[in-house]
């Protein structure tokens, strides 16, 4: 009874949060070696990290070297008059820390979306209302307002001019915009911070996970302008990211080739994925070149029968039917999710 | 006129925290290279890194590997029944976060000793007394109180059965007591996580920085009773450190040889000091087997005595004759402080 109920505990997992290839591993201890992690967003091929001098994790990361990395973001992602930007210890932990700094009250999340918004006001006694829509800016029931863009898992995208314009009336009354750009990487065009400038009140959070596929680095950024960034700045102290993971994302934010080589990869990949998912019977519902959200028949575990193959996606709790799928990270894995695709078919 | 405000501050800086090498050779460009950097209480001989796989940065670092880096700290540091440990990603940021997560009120510091406490207690809005020896516990004028055990700079300790004497009357009333260890590690006898027991209401923090000689590696912990631990837990999210900082301060926690060795060589490290320094006439006040601190005739600028030689010491803005001294990293360190000294005593 007792492993009954932690067996269910633990499927249920997989259709909270991704990556969780551990409980997979344990749920599923026959399966096919080594796993497949599909259950992310995140590019399968990160950006090559160089050896790290020993010297770099025993002092601290000097202010030059911060500076450096922030210079770096700023160039890679573009920045608006009027905004700075501080590096933070994950985007996780800067959207958890956001009702601190900036105040919980009543907050709009826009969803289905990222999880971890609504726990994380819900956590500072904010009252959550997850919306469908961009509310009407002249209703003044909101006091911040949450959106993922692209939005994850559906891929839905906001136009950077509808999305200028309705911040501008919606922060000209003191009220808050934030705004997750954590897969923005593969769409620039959507971005806030290629903005001239910066619409006052906004939030913007990026990070390294995704696009970079350096996750497991933790290292993000928040973008806004004052009084937030100052803020920021004296919340996380001199050194808001470690010294090897500043000199890491310095380097990485800076390999222009890498990033133009690394779109074109992705882009290229995500075609193949709708294809091999597409011969199989699932219907693309959306999703950004990091990864694709798909439906399937009602009686098919599509969690379940992936995993049997050592494939792990994603499901959702509130939508059995959807599943997201990353990207495989080379012919080899792309040669298993093909072969289990045809027994899906079968 | 610029310049010199510029430089006045830089020089400033060097009385306000330890580790800025880049600012104190910009102020002193020729010194003697390489800098000799003894500003900091950090270990000069870091916990040797291994080379970490790329699979590390890629991916989330997992539950299982999490809980093996808090049983490692546990096991490592001890763990009173009823308190819990949670990985933060330095305890610079715990410490300024831990206002907003226990409520910002009256708080007392006992001073003087490391700046950021009374920074971060300030900047959430509290009120700060910095006071000279523990408080009588049955005066009910602050609601929180923060001392470091043992203290930088000077070193002064609680012996354990005072502290936890006076925690238990402390928090018996609701009230909090904060016990930054940051420098426990060659002091095992003075930490609170040996006992048996936790004291209700108390919040420890513990670093990689300083003993493992870790301080870029930004790994640092929280421990508590509950509910601060499910608190924190929340706050930070599933991955409150980086996955390479995650297996690299695991196993550093396990090495029991190396960590035995080391305290071995930092308490021979630290009579050498006193001897060195002692010769040059310098009074030795107190400090840790990672640091001294040591007081000088008033007409001598001993920051700039020795930064001309190319070494960095850390002064204070409000004593000018009293300066901290961490040990030198090898044989040729030391033998460039003891020729720094001998143009001191001429």
């Amino acid at each position: 009874m007792r492993l009954r109920d932690e067996i269910g505990k633990s499927a249920a997992a997989l259709r909270i949060h991704g990556g969780r290839i551990d409980v997979a591993a344990r749920l599923y201890p026959t399966a096919p070696r080594p796993w497949i992690d599909l259950s992310t967003g995140i590019n399968p091929v990160p950006w090559p990290v160089p050896a790290i001098p020993l010297a770099r994790y025993q002092r601290l990361p000097l202010a030059e070297e911060i500076a450096r990395l922030t210079a770096a973001a700023a160039e890679a992602y573009g920045l608006p008059a009027h905004a700075g930007i501080v590096p933070v210890p994950g985007s996780e932990i800067a959207l958890r820390l956001l009702p601190r700094v900036i105040g919980a009250g009543r907050v709009g999340i826009l969803a289905p979306t990222y999880g971890s918004h609504a726990a994380a006001w819900h956590d500072a006694g904010a009252e959550v209302h997850e919306i469908a829509a961009l509310p009407d800016p002249k209703s003044h029931e909101l006091a911040t307002l949450i959106l993922v863009n692209p939005n994850n898992p559906d891929g839905r995208t906001i136009a950077r001019a509808e999305l200028t314009h309705f911040a501008q009336a919606w922060t000209a009354t003191g009220r808050r915009l934030i705004v997750d750009e954590a897969f923005a990487d593969v769409r620039a065009d959507v971005s806030l911070l290629t903005l001239a400038e910066w619409p006052a009140g906004v939030v913007v959070l990026r990070s390294l996970g995704k696009f970079f596929g350096l996750a497991g680095l933790r290292v993000g950024f928040v973008i806004a302008g004052e009084p937030d960034i100052s803020s920021w700045r004296r919340l996380l102290g001199d050194w808001p990211v470690s010294g090897p993971a500043c000199e890491i994302a310095t380097s990485a934010l800076r390999d222009a080739a890498w990033i133009a080589a690394t779109r074109a990869r992705l882009s290229a990949d995500r075609q193949r994925l709708d294809e091999v998912l597409g011969r199989a019977g699932l219907r693309a519902l959306g999703g950004t070149d990091l990864f694709g959200l798909f439906e399937v028949a009602a009686d098919i575990d599509l969690l379940d029968h992936f995993a049997r193959a050592g494939i792990l996606i994603r499901g959702y709790a509130t939508e059995p039917r959807h599943c997201r799928f990353g990207l495989p990270a080379d012919e080899a894995a792309w040669q298993r999710l093909e072969a289990a695709c045809v027994s899906l078919s079968v």
